[in-house]
């Protein structure tokens, strides 16, 4: 992770976000902020992991792109009737408590999208 | 290009951004948009542009992050006094007249980075 941030927050100057473990992937995550979108790095804590598997046979690089939405549930079934092969036919919840799900890149061009639904902000 | 216009327009639902021949790249562009962020697809016209062949080694998939900054040349040459490795020490113009300019992933973990400066708009 420390390689990472020396480039997206050193040098790039991309101000931190969120940093957390999500023991559920098996991996550190760190944001990087730019404009509305973010960069998210991704470390795995071991070697079983999906992403420590994916590291070592790819090599570091862009690993998915990830899209907010309103309604996750709603998103995963419009894509499913459409004949997207989704990886999580339903959302889970990541440690902070947000849901999120993935599509299989055979459905996209070669490109991992996940998606994620904020909690509702209390008013 | 139909393919992914099919994913990421048709289902997906992201607006058609702007989309041109990008002759000395040897690619057609076509951007869909997302808040303040794109999705730029990239179809090579030929085997042998440098997309042809990045596409004929990783197959599809994501191939760069592009930020947009104020000033590219300052952007270079910070990031060179820094140590970064460029691709481009000097910015180029791409057909629609923009600046742009790309980093070797050697010094980013892996990740292609481009930097674009949008042409100073009439006030």
């Amino acid at each position: 992770m420390t390689a990472g941030t020396e480039f997206w927050h050193d040098i790039m100057g991309l101000p931190k976000g969120k940093a957390y473990r999500e023991e559920g992937q098996g991996v550190d995550v760190a944001f990087f902020d730019s404009g509305e979108a973010s960069v998210e790095l991704i470390s795995p804590l071991d070697n079983d992991s999906g992403v420590a598997k994916y590291l070592a046979k790819k090599g570091p690089g862009m690993h998915h792109l990830c899209f907010e939405v309103d309604d996750i549930r709603s998103t995963l079934a419009e894509l499913s009737a459409k004949g997207v092969q989704l990886i999580d036919e339903e959302p889970r919840l990541n440690k902070k408590g947000i849901e999120v799900a993935f599509v299989h890149p055979k459905s996209t061009g070669g490109v991992l999208v996940e998606f994620y639904q904020l909690p509702t902000k209390k008013i």
